[in-house]
């Protein structure tokens, strides 16, 4: 039995949001359990839609290890299913195995150091699956696997998904980001032609030091004319948009449409190449608009990592970790803008600093300082 | 060589569109080509966006043989690949043929009465390829085989799609058309379960009256509401979506979602069933709007006949084809407002009345009267 402090968001009907430390006992791993000790956990856009979603922060009650804020009445709406309820924040990070169930799976990794994502990672210890565990190869610290599965994962899977299904090139949006990066260093590895959609002259400039080839600044005036001469030089069929909202998913079909249709004698229901843009994110959480320029053959979906590695089964998704394991300190890197206990990331300036979303300025949690 | 009336249409670069009907000589049919004399062609919604698009048929000039109307700067920029080409208008029809190439395939059909779908059918004659051809079933008409490929082939596409993908049930906006109700007695005869969308109490008496199940209203203070419950009672998770721009496909798979995620633990990623809507036509020519509170597993995406029908494969498409033949006159039996000459068809009064795009108010070209 160990004494386990961990950080839980709370929503009421009446749109009172409370984001709380709290105490609770977890019992000896048994079986396949392996008893985690949290050294490092990220802090992702998908952790602060569960953390604080739009709940106004700046005018929040903040006190010793808890924040009372308010959520706005039509996010509570959309949040039905979760009023009243606990949830324990933090989907993934990294730590040392400090006990372990009777298993030999689990006995295996006593003393090791492993990343998981089992959620409910805001906390000082987790009990886990050992099979759940990926060991972190030797040498690498926490910091440096604490976001071993989200975003080198997610990143692995777009160049998965452009390779089942047969397209040539990809587009990414706000590609400066800790994903973007990662996703610009395998398609440089693997070969794979991609157009970086950002939003700052500062992004740009990132991006081409890292040795990106193409790089569109949607804040530009050129952005449209540049984003067709991207997608004609690379052939990209396939888009992976962190936005969401707004109008940028369907300008993307909209620019291959054109390439596709280049040179074609002219149909009314558009060329017959077949155009993809996957919303992966939110960071607008405004509504998607589009108009149908773009012929009929086109799609705009959903992705979600977990059911992904699911539909591509057991062995790909393995091949994927592994790569993952051998690669992260190199192609799979993070960089942190600072490291925050459980108390400081309930301290007014530090919720307000990491809930910024601001692309490159990503805070880890290290629960025992 | 047979002289020929054909109507074409021509949108010029200063929005000056010009409808009217051209003469041209048609060589011998040769090889496997038939010579179809067309004895009826329907005017679809797919005929009228290549036909007039928006232009402003109200304050167009009329002539003999001859419409001259504006079409909105917007338009004509959308419609940039066709600008100057003269366009052949008309998709399907049937007709007789009345002369044949040397091919035992061509040879074959002499005197027969065929469905085509080869484009340009508003018109008198039609050269085309013999294996293309549906021989119509003794004792069906021209009349009865006239809208044979486009509406048949696309609601039993709707039903393949359905079985192919795994899903239950399927909800259909804008059901009370021609095409809507071949799909629902397709659906009846093939027991799936199917959620109807109109657009007002007497298209639901219609319905009902065909023995629809689920009609939903979205006219009704209820609409909300009214779809969830369909949509529960049937399990749909497929839609198909005549209409295209406004809210109305993210609607669909809002209520798919909470469907979904009725009873189940509150997941900030929303449900894992699938849902997908599928766009494929355009009466709101209007963006596309929604907003994603329907989780991550998702797609909206284009649909459009030919592709797909290429893509399940030519014994697939055979099987469509031939349940069209054996049921032509029963489960595809289209029924017709009025009946119009070439030349009627350019005269104002039919003009403006075929453009309505009423539901249930479907229109026949008879080039021969």
């Amino acid at each position: 039995m160990v004494s386990n402090t961990q950080l839980v968001s709370t929503l009421e009907a009446d749109g009172q949001l409370t984001v709380h430390l709290r105490d609770e006992a977890l019992p000896d791993p048994t079986g396949h359990e392996v008893l985690v000790r949290i050294d490092a956990a990220p802090i992702n856009p998908s952790d602060l839609a569960l953390l604080f979603g739009p709940a106004d922060l700046a005018n929040a009650q903040y006190s010793p290890g808890k924040i009372v804020a308010t959520m706005p009445e039509p996010a509570v709406r959309a949040m039905a299913g979760r009023l009243g309820e606990v949830c324990p924040v933090g989907n993934e990070g990294a730590g040392t195995v400090i006990a372990a169930g009777d298993a030999p799976e689990a006995q295996a990794l006593l003393g090791k150091l492993v990343a998981v994502i089992p959620g409910a990672m805001y906390a000082q210890y987790r009990l886990v699956d050992a099979r759940a565990c990926l060991v972190l190869p030797d040498g690498a610290t926490a910091e440096q696997g604490a976001g071993a599965f989200v975003n080198p994962l997610t990143a692995l899977s777009f160049v998965e998904m452009l390779r089942r299904e047969g397209h040539k090139a990809l587009v990414h949006t706000a590609a400066a980001s800790n994903l973007g990066q990662m996703l610009l260093r395998i398609c440089q590895a693997d070969g794979v032609p991609l157009v970086n959609i950002v939003r700052s002259p500062a992004q740009v400039a990132l991006l081409k030091g890292a040795g990106a080839e193409y790089v569109v600044d949607s804040s530009a005036a050129s952005y449209h004319d540049d984003l067709i001469a991207a997608i004609e030089a690379t052939g990209a069929t396939l888009g992976f948009d962190a936005i969401g909202g707004g109008k940028q998913a369907g300008q993307i079909l909209a620019a291959m449409e054109q390439v596709a249709s280049k040179g074609a004698a002219f149909s009314r229901y558009g060329s017959n190449t077949f155009k993809k843009v996957c919303v992966y994110g939110a960071l607008d959480m405004g509504p998607t608009v589009f108009n149908r320029s773009f012929g009929f053959s086109w799609a705009i979906a959903g992705f979600l990592l977990t059911p992904f590695l699911a539909e591509i089964g057991a062995e790909a998704a393995e091949r994927l970790r592994q790569r993952v394991r051998d690669e992260l300190t190199t192609t799979f890197a993070s960089h942190y803008k600072a490291r925050v206990t459980l108390e400081q990331a309930l301290t007014r300036d530090v919720a307000l600093a990491y809930n910024v979303r601001a692309t490159g300025e990503k805070y880890l949690i290290t629960p025992h300082g």
